[in-house]
């Protein structure tokens, strides 16, 4: 498979399509700027926060939307999260924040991850916004709204390499 | 919405069906065994490979098969993930993977969080094995087969609150 990669020459189209495995033929990726994966994430109304619970890398889904270049969620799990971002101060805990649309079968589609800092939501105008325009998945009496600011953001586009 | 929420009594029905923000209505979530969650992982092509790189949360979207209880995915990022599982007599660096199948518009689905070790895979006759199975989305020079041993399994249902 290696060798096989090793020996496609760089702008010459490749059709795999014998290959069951893999319907859609090759691809390749291509890097999105910053304006354009903000763009794709607030088409979306999901995606999954990333995080550290006890020393441990822990991921849930949730819903968010996009404020202002922020990724903002509402959460009821992740108290791990939420206990740094409370302290007044606190710069925030280090969070990452994924979404994609891959299509299933062929594997085309979209992917953004941001990484940034992680601070609860207080501000009682902005609370309310947010909580209206996010529901939270599940009826809980707990929850929380926190703002995720962007630092670094990856996006890549998967594209068919003829394209 | 908290209000709203601690009024709410368990057992009985609440029909949000006015929300345009919530056009499902309540849901309510359905813990899966084991066994349920690794043949909805399996039932799928790809999920997201999350482990610390740098002290930081990081995730990259990867396809997988399951083998045996593992999840075997091939990865060219995650050098971070895979240099600790190249060293002999290493346990293994703990990550978790996640893979979710969330309707856009109503958030019924399902979502499957694993926490186990990743390996390198290094026999020849697996390698050789998922290498047929599982064909990296962009074709690149190098790559690693990981195995991940799950320790921690979290799956759930959203199901519609009546069902």
């Amino acid at each position: 498979m290696n060798g096989e990669t090793a020996r496609r020459t760089p702008g010459v189209r490749h059709q795999d399509t014998a290959d069951p495995a893999d319907p859609a033929g090759p691809r390749r990726m291509v890097a999105l700027d910053r304006f354009e994966a903000l763009r794709l994430l607030g088409g979306v109304s999901f995606g999954r926060v990333v995080f550290t619970q006890h020393a441990l890398p822990a991921i849930r889904p949730v819903n968010h939307v996009v404020d202002g270049g922020d990724i903002v969620i509402r959460t009821h799990e992740g108290a791990a999260l939420v206990s740094h971002t409370q302290q007044a101060g606190d710069p925030g805990v280090v969070v990452a924040y994924e979404a994609d649309a891959i299509d299933p079968a062929t594997h085309l589609g979209w992917s953004v991850v941001v990484t940034g800092y992680a601070r609860m939501v207080t501000d009682p105008r902005d609370l309310a916004r947010y909580r209206a325009a996010l529901r939270p998945w599940v009826h809980r009496t707990m929850d929380f709204t926190v703002r995720i600011q962007p630092e670094e953001i990856t996006a890549v586009r998967l594209v068919p390499w003829s394209e």
